[in-house]
């Protein structure tokens, strides 16, 4: 299984962006054809535009028509578009947004059929996406319809040293306390605490979650969903067999490292999760949809229309994404098979070969 | 006056948390006695229990009864409490907040009265220490009723590379949004522009403000406060003669480090300021309430129940808190020379001596 080489699918994202300079800058390394198969679902007329721009010679996409045609010694690329679409570098256009659409729907359909194996997706613009067939704040909720079977993905951030996740991800913010329930906490706390011992293969994960308000409510003096709710949450989970710990206030947890003695956060709304994770992070992190039957991870960084074309974007963050979205298809493989058997799977813990 | 000793007074905040242990380890090194005079409002029997706690020898305070005889090379202390007074480590007690409480206000009456210069405050507890005479989610609101004349302070957190204010403090979560006003924006623009030139000696701050919802607002996908309020506010600000720019999403504002090119960040609520400023600064922060007649600062931890007596808390945040609160004072007198005369403050400017 290890030699597998597992077949990631590429969405290009927004045309009029950073999205296929991190693409293209990440396949260049050739190493990466030793492990997996690249399929850009894309343009490769846009995909040459911007190697031009950037000044990369040695460089070219196979074109197929089908993931089934992909060349396992390189990387290929499937046109998903209109050929005469127009790229406008640092602009958001109706054209970009339609072209981010098609990518996506094509590869998430070839995921569907299993013609690839993981989907790695460049950021798009969330506002020229939208259309009839698109009307989602981002890619998790798209991802969440297409393949939750009515359950809801979680958004995992994820570095070498924190993994970071959110009670409610794309909610303004006067809305936000109205999604923290008992019951919502609980279900991320499920849904992380699966993901973590599945995708990431740890035995017995243990789990912070944040507070919701300043100072984690200071004890009920700036707020009271601590006492209320996130409290008796984190109580059941326990009782469930879900290690979590918390509410811890979200300045001081970050700022004294409190996050090295976790396997991974849970905080309660994107900002508070999201802004010291990228503090931290800053250009390695990667958002990973966990929770659903598909593998889909995601650079952490959006568009990024004031550094398109100018060949000044990290491509870390986006081959981390790559290379995270391959652990997490592997550790998925791994634990399907230890938990076959439940006799030989306890062997394994034993034996310590488990990570 | 540049040579002119600083009389520094410094309250012990919680006398069960790491108060004392940052306030001693700062002040066993006597440098800080070259260019101030401390006085520490609190009780010498609790600094002793925790010195010997800390096993620190070579460490005395002079016990004096009024900050009007305290020795110039010396650090002081003026017992404001009870004898008797129990210290609990890691525990909240009734009488630690009453005892936090006597010295806050022992301290505030002398820098009222002139007898000291500036406040740095170590921690309190925000719950044990409310009562009858203490109604306030913390020491800024106290000092804002005490000095502000009706005037609000402003909290600033400041470390080497960053300065972070937010438009609301210590306000619960689901209630941040109703304080998000063009009229309020507008008016932390102008405290935090008045801070940057008067008390950091800046001569055209440039001030970042961020969003309010995720990905600020994306455009108002995910919400309507950008557009409606927070783009106006900028734009008026801007009429008026501050240099403002944004909304910036604040995960990739910091993720990114954009803002290594501002003087100061103007955040919209506490958690989305300050968690990704402890991230960055870690043990080096500290806590500055502009907008005020009165210099105060602090250090940007809490009272650290957990480290408590162990001998484990930094005193980083606590010294930069002192030694800024002294560059501030210093900045202000040099603010009130170059006003005294316009021209004269022209002339310092072209020439490049302002820094």
């Amino acid at each position: 299984m290890e030699d597998y080489k597992i077949k990631v699918g590429i969405t290009q994202g927004d045309i009029n962006g950073i999205g296929y300079e991190v693409i293209i800058k990440t396949l260049v390394d050739q190493k990466i054809n030793d492990f997996c198969i690249p399929i850009v679902y894309g343009s490769s007329k846009v995909a040459a535009y911007h190697r031009k721009a950037l000044n990369i010679d040695n460089f070219n996409l196979n074109v197929i028509n089908n993931a089934s045609e992909a060349n396992p010694r390189r990387s290929n690329i499937i046109n998903c578009i209109d050929d005469e679409v127009k790229v406008e570098l640092s602009k958001s256009t109706e054209e970009a947004g339609t072209a981010a659409f098609l990518a996506l729907e094509r590869a998430t359909d070839d995921l569907e059929k299993g013609l690839i194996d993981v989907l790695v997706t460049a950021p798009i613009n969330k506002k020229n996406i939208q259309s009839d067939k698109f009307k989602f704040p981002g890619h998790t909720e798209y991802l969440e319809v297409k393949f939750g079977n009515g359950k809801k993905g979680l958004m995992l951030m994820v570095n070498e040293v924190l993994r970071v996740a959110v009670v409610t991800g794309h909610v303004p913010l006067k809305d936000v306390y109205k999604h923290i329930t008992e019951e919502n906490i609980i279900d991320k706390l499920k849904s992380l605490n699966d993901a973590l011992v599945t995708d990431f293969g740890l035995v017995k994960p243990r789990i912070a979650v944040l507070g919701l308000n300043p100072h984690a409510g200071d004890n009920g003096v700036l707020g009271s969903e601590e006492q209320d709710i996130i409290i008796p949450a984190i109580k059941k989970a326990n009782s469930m067999g879900i290690m979590s710990f918390g509410p811890y206030p979200a300045d001081g947890f970050f700022g004294a490292g409190s996050f090295k003695t976790f396997d991974a956060v849970l905080a309660m709304y994107h900002d508070q999760g999201l802004a010291p994770f990228k503090s931290i992070a800053m250009d390695s992190g990667v958002n990973f949809t966990a929770g659903l039957p598909v593998v889909r991870t995601s650079p952490a960084h959006g568009t990024a229309y004031d550094k398109a074309g100018i060949g000044k974007a990290s491509e870390d963050s986006f081959r981390n994404a790559l290379y995270l979205a391959c652990d997490v298809f592997r550790s998925r493989l791994r634990h399907a098979e230890m938990c076959k058997n439940p006799l030989h799977k306890q062997d394994v813990e034993i034996s310590g070969i488990v990570e």
